[in-house]
């Protein structure tokens, strides 16, 4: 099992209505790799610069996460700016610095080139395509984008979809994508340019999976504090490919499984800022809260 | 098996992204007993103008719904008018006239004053009370109620509430009542206020419940056309007490069950405007749905 991603590594500076983070540990790549550790080992591309601390790689590198493809480069990491008020569903980003991330070509190192699955977190889709075409085609490819790139990118991102076997996007997102304001409807436009399986993200909502297995709805899990949603959306990612490259299953029952898992995971990861919550995480209490989303879902058929 | 609804019975005109309806049965009470009589008997206290056709009647009456506490008073019958954009979570009111419902006194038959379950529709919390006081105290009592009261009669609605055992209101309303942005929160201070259970309706995110019997998600069924969500919430309600009457179990697993059956009837109700899905339903295609619940929601337990 191997599972390689290409995403970003940030400093976040994060206000939300609980507290205020500074320049702490982020960006996508980072999230989604300390999740998926959990379930499986995994390999790194992304960039930092100078100012990138040796404690934040000594963390990845303690998750056992392979940082081989992670490029220092000259210049500044990527910074982001953000806040949240009480509808924690939405970030407003107040700065984003791209610095050494604006000139950024994904290196895959030579003993990555042959990984089970992949993840392409947020980037541009150009440098998503690369990534693909440097490795040998893996069971599964997955994807994520936004709104930046559905707007400013369009026939490029279509292009990287059509090599892509699960897209995973926020809801007005998939509408936006599909220009279709139904999501049902929408589902189907997103799978007929490529991906066979497409994850629509809710945020406190849940999750809802179409694909060859039917409609799938998974919650979010009920928190009585949400702390900071900075890189949920990540951490579902990785618990749930995660699982997946554990697994090595990619049927219908597999899918589902690993999209509880991603909901635990992103679960755990708005309880603190940063990556703080994740890092003083047992494998038992990811277990613990996979039963917890049953009990929250399970009724009785009818006789 | 009895059923006691005290609510609205209106004519609705509004206006959707697909359509427009004018002047068509409406009403918190009439969507609450159509969609209750797929499951058992139900006893209507409601009023109605000079205006209203003998056709509407005919139709409660085939549906079985007892309509003895139906008063006819002189005047109009409650007309309401409002559009839904594409968003169809949210109803904008264009026009509201109370008419006869304005000087409406609910006035309790004596063969309804000994029912099995009962449930106050969105009114004023001080006439919900009074059809309590008029009749023997049921098993259960659930209720609904909007932001109008809760910012206009908030101390009238809490002494109402503490004769309630099932509080369902919406999301936005819960957070209101409770005076806190966390549901989970919420839920706990609006327990605390007398309803033993809390379900809070999220439109197109389903709904959750909150019992003592933990919380429940239940997802709403993803539908590729919503013509009119009007009257989804009194729809689900009429499932979910329908089933609990048609039972007699008010125990947890239970409960589960019949929000479920609330979600079914909602998604019904909202497939055409105005009862028009309702009306042309089969008790077969309940029971389909209620399984496709199920397949939507299903997934494995870990090893």
């Amino acid at each position: 099992m191997s599972l390689l991603v290409v995403g970003s590594v940030a400093f976040d500076s994060v206000k939300t209505p609980f507290g205020v983070a500074d320049d702490v540990l982020g960006g996508s790549a980072t999230y989604f790799s300390t999740a998926a550790s959990y379930f499986t080992d995994v390999m790194l591309v992304a960039v930092v610069g100078e100012d990138f601390p040796e404690k934040h790689i000594s963390f990845l590198k303690n998750r056992k996460i392979d940082v081989t493809g992670l490029q220092r480069s000259a210049g500044s990491t990527f910074r982001w700016k953000g806040e949240y008020g009480y509808d924690l569903n939405e970030a407003h980003t107040l700065e984003t610095h791209l610095n050494v991330f604006e000139s950024f070509k994904p290196q895959v190192p030579e003993q990555y080139k042959n990984p089970d699955v992949v993840f392409l977190a947020n980037i541009d889709p150009v440098l998503q395509r690369e990534v693909l075409h440097q490795i040998k085609r893996p069971d599964i490819v997955a994807c994520d984008t936004m709104n930046f790139w559905i707007s400013g990118k369009k026939d490029e991102l279509i292009k990287t979809l059509a090599e892509v076997d699960i897209l995973l996007i926020n809801e007005g997102e998939a509408r936006e994508l599909a220009g279709e304001p139904n999501l049902v409807k929408a589902a189907r436009v997103v799978q007929s340019m490529g991906p066979s399986t497409l994850i629509v993200k809710r945020g406190e909502y849940g999750a809802l999976m179409f694909g060859s297995d039917g409609i799938f709805s998974a919650p979010a899990y009920p928190l009585e504090s949400v702390f900071d949603p900075t890189g949920a959306g990540d951490s579902f990612a990785g618990g749930f490919m995660g699982y997946l490259d554990n697994v090595k299953n990619f049927d219908g029952a597999s899918l589902r499984q690993a999209i509880i898992f991603g909901s635990v995971m992103a679960s755990f990861n708005v309880e603190d800022f940063s990556l703080n919550r994740m890092k003083s995480l047992d494998y038992k209490e990811i277990e613990s809260r996979y039963r917890e989303f049953r009990t929250l879902t399970f009724f009785d058929d009818i006789g």
